[in-house]
């Protein structure tokens, strides 16, 4: 199979669960590929270079902008972060599955550039749960939650822009929603070209 | 839930293995209503009013069509046969997911008129595979065979305009990919629209 694998945006806010949710795709889905960033910050203790980021100099990212290699990027707090275009491409040329784990920002601007991505945004089942998952968290004081609140309110309004919305009531569901998604996406008649050739010769 | 059905249009060719996966489909999933079509031509034995067709007379079939209440209609033999709109409409807005079986001329009229379809079409995994199963039902002679083929290839060149492509291979494979493009579907952000009114308020 040299069929092209598909390349998924994934973002959601705090509270959503899409950490959990993430995780639990990615150990039922071996063939899924989670993106590595770049990051011009330092590494902190126990961070691998590739592993949890790819840590580039200022120098080398600006580098990296300037031949288009980001697929997106940002600046927070002086330092750049970014998705490298190069691994991300390589991988699904292969017929791999990948997923950018990335907050709404960058995800527009991928899904501008690159109009064959899926883009799925996972989003808390109500304000109320959002607020109690939040405020559950307790390692916040009210002021951090309502900061935190008031943050995803403002993402949530790009939900609209993703292809789907997966609801995160119960995890099982959620990653089953993505899942189907997956596979709903493979057999669009405009991935299926391949297959058509074949059968048309 | 008010939640609209959704529209789904289904066809293959003959030796697709359409109707298996259709009547298999229909058993799993107790929410899907299959659309009843109309027509002129006499009830055969055993056909019953709303359950095989909707008998009409020529006049009330063409009052039918005069009134845009067929969603999709055509002629063949001197009869008409089409897709009433209303119980299809109706159902979908009490939010049952309808199937419309119909060939590849019917379906473009719907999806020329129907944007929010969902469209699938079944193909055969091969060439030699169709044949087979053409050549297999053994009621035919080769040539009856042979023109099913041809028809059947003129048809596969309209599969690049259906939303997506089911390759019946197996038929609980092919049953599977359709109830996750129906999930999918359901999680599209376009069809989310009443969930973000009561996460926004």
């Amino acid at each position: 199979m040299s069929k092209k694998g598909l390349l998924i945006v994934l973002s959601g806010p705090s509270g959503s669960g899409k950490g959990t949710v993430l995780r639990e795709l990615l150990k039922e889905e071996e063939n899924i590929f989670l993106s590595v960033s770049a990051t011009t910050r330092s590494p902190r203790p126990g961070e691998e270079n590739g592993v949890h980021y790819f840590f580039l100099s200022r120098e080398e990212f600006e580098a990296e902008i300037a031949n288009d290699g980001m697929l997106e990027h940002a600046c927070y707090c002086e330092n750049y972060y970014g998705t490298p275009k190069k691994p991300v491409f390589d991988r699904c040329d292969n017929g791999q599955d990948v997923i950018l784990e990335i907050e709404v920002q960058g995800a527009m601007q991928v899904l501008e550039k690159q109009k064959e991505a899926v883009s799925i945004f996972i989003m808390p089942p109500s304000l109320t749960e959002l607020r109690e998952r939040l405020i559950g968290r307790q390692t916040e004081d009210m002021e951090t939650v309502e900061r935190r609140l008031a943050t995803a309110l403002e993402e949530m309004k790009y939900a609209k822009q993703y292809d789907y919305i997966v609801v995160n009531d119960s995890i099982q569901e959620a990653v089953k929603d993505i899942k189907a998604i997956l596979q709903a996406e493979k057999l669009k008649s405009g991935r299926m070209e391949e297959f058509l050739q074949t059968v048309a010769e």
